[in-house]
């Protein structure tokens, strides 16, 4: 019994974590963990390879899901940057507490010492919504939204619509195109991930390029930048990349499994469901409401779970 | 020009930051930095230095500020185990990603080898919430909330209320009292910090102590732990507190300056407005809204803002 240490409360919390261990409570209503134990196995995917970015630090793995359906000319441009070997030995550039950690090509803002982009492309129209007119799969979620009208699952992406628009919202985790003041200068060779409390005015502001499913633990852990913006003052402080290679291009014998538990599955709605109203002897209270951004979604290694 | 850095962003993110450099861009309506910038000095309070806490950890100072009128026992008996020294040589224990981190005794939970609460006690009613009858200071938000009727700010505070009861919420940056099971198990002696999406569902479940005013940048940079919920397995992963003071024990010429901006304020509310409605040539498309925990009370160093 670990006393004082929050116990049931990081339970729930690690819903999301596919390893999490047999420290479950008995409770009256199924937890997160034991619904997903129970879970068939459609009610798992498997990203597509030519979606799945592998980035390589020193620290270890960090796996991206490219959001296809939502930015397709951001992620055909970060396929080629990755496909010509661009982001290798770019560096983590900036790390500000509570909002992004961001990566590129230090020089990246010198034109006569950036790296060449290669054959990507150096401008991209916007893709920082997408109209809302042909039907997408989506989870609603019961509780509503400060920002927007309707916010809900789509596809493994947290997403939000309004007035026939729909877009990915900036939760943690989520992977943003860093771009300069004009609205068409984002390319994709400079993303950044959320690490900290929502900043949904973000959302419709830049594209969303995709989110990470794997080592957040790694991106968020970072020393914050001494200068303004989280950029690091010392060159050294910045993190190197090794690689960057998409799932499709690595040996299959070589990819990570992964798999993603489908945001239009009973399951998801039932670990929701959980995670709103856990109620046990350590949660009296249960809150009785869950906003977006407080929704992992659930990842597992299959091959950790195949029986 | 920092080009694909998302500047301006990070300028409206970092309005909390009381030394935010000189990178301002002009625009339309004024900015949370010009606002405070014009602020008059009696926007700004002095915390009481019998609520104020400097956890002196290896990689610098955190600054917490006691609630002492939502807790009062909670900030009487921290209080006494500060006095008395007890957290001085204590660890940081543990540090979930997008969860918390914290800090105590790593054989606080081993009866035979828990380090002594001394004259503290070990025991303390809840104090989750308090009764919302006798009138508090309360800027209320606009834009609602998903988990409470009302939010807004008391006293630097991020607070909720709702039928008849009121309680400071899990944002970025609270510090709540970690506890066993029962609701009276908590002393104090083991307190986190929110370093992730504010989890509400901690509301009304336990005792907030206070919330950090500086240092978050540190205690959300750590290493994440490898076991479940985030617990170092390895004990020289664990950081050691070098030593936690009242400020008010300390010689007033050894204290660190520092200030609140007053959330009764005009400044104040008008800050919240310049980050509803930010609307530059970078953000086409202001939020119009803001969430509770998306808003971080300005501190300064008054040493560097008098003129």
């Amino acid at each position: 019994m670990l006393a004082r240490t929050c116990l049931p409360i990081a339970l729930m919390i690690a819903l999301a974590l596919p390893a999490f261990a047999d420290d479950a409570k008995k409770s009256a209503t199924p937890t997160a963990k034991e619904l997903l134990a129970k879970a068939s196995p459609a009610d798992w995917r498997t990203p597509d390879p030519q979606n799945l970015v592998y980035m390589d630090l020193p620290q270890g793995r960090v796996i991206i899901e490219l959001a296809q359906d939502w930015s397709p000319l951001h992620a055909a441009n970060i396929r080629t940057l990755i496909r010509e070997h661009y982001f290798d030995g770019t560096q983590v550039i900036r790390v500000q507490d509570n909002f992004v950690t961001q990566w590129g090509d230090p020089d990246g803002d010198d034109k006569k010492k950036a790296k060449s982009l290669g054959t990507a492309k150096e401008t991209l129209p916007p893709e920082f919504t997408r109209k809302d007119g042909k039907p997408f799969p989506f989870t609603k979620l019961p509780d509503g939204d400060v920002y927007a009208p309707e916010v809900g699952f789509s596809d493994g992406f947290p997403v939000a619509r309004d007035k026939g628009e729909a877009w990915i919202t900036h939760c943690y985790g989520t992977v943003g195109v860093a771009r300069d003041v004009g609205a068409e200068t984002g390319n994709g060779s400079s993303l950044y991930a959320i690490i900290g409390q929502a900043p949904r005015n973000l959302d419709r502001n830049l594209a969303v390029a995709g989110k990470v499913l794997k080592g957040m633990d790694l991106l968020s852990a970072y020393p914050r930048g001494g200068e303004p913006m989280g950029f690091y003052d010392k060159p050294d402080q910045r993190v190197t990349i090794k690689s960057v290679r998409l799932a499709a291009d690595v040996p299959e014998a070589e990819r990570t499994p992964i798999q993603v538990l489908r945001t239009d599955s009973k399951t998801f709605s039932a670990v929701i469901e959980a995670k709103r109203n856990r109620k046990d002897p350590f949660y009296a209270r249960p809150a009785g409401k869950i906003d977006l951004c407080n929704i992992s979604v659930p990842v597992r290694d299959p091959s950790e779970n195949a029986h």
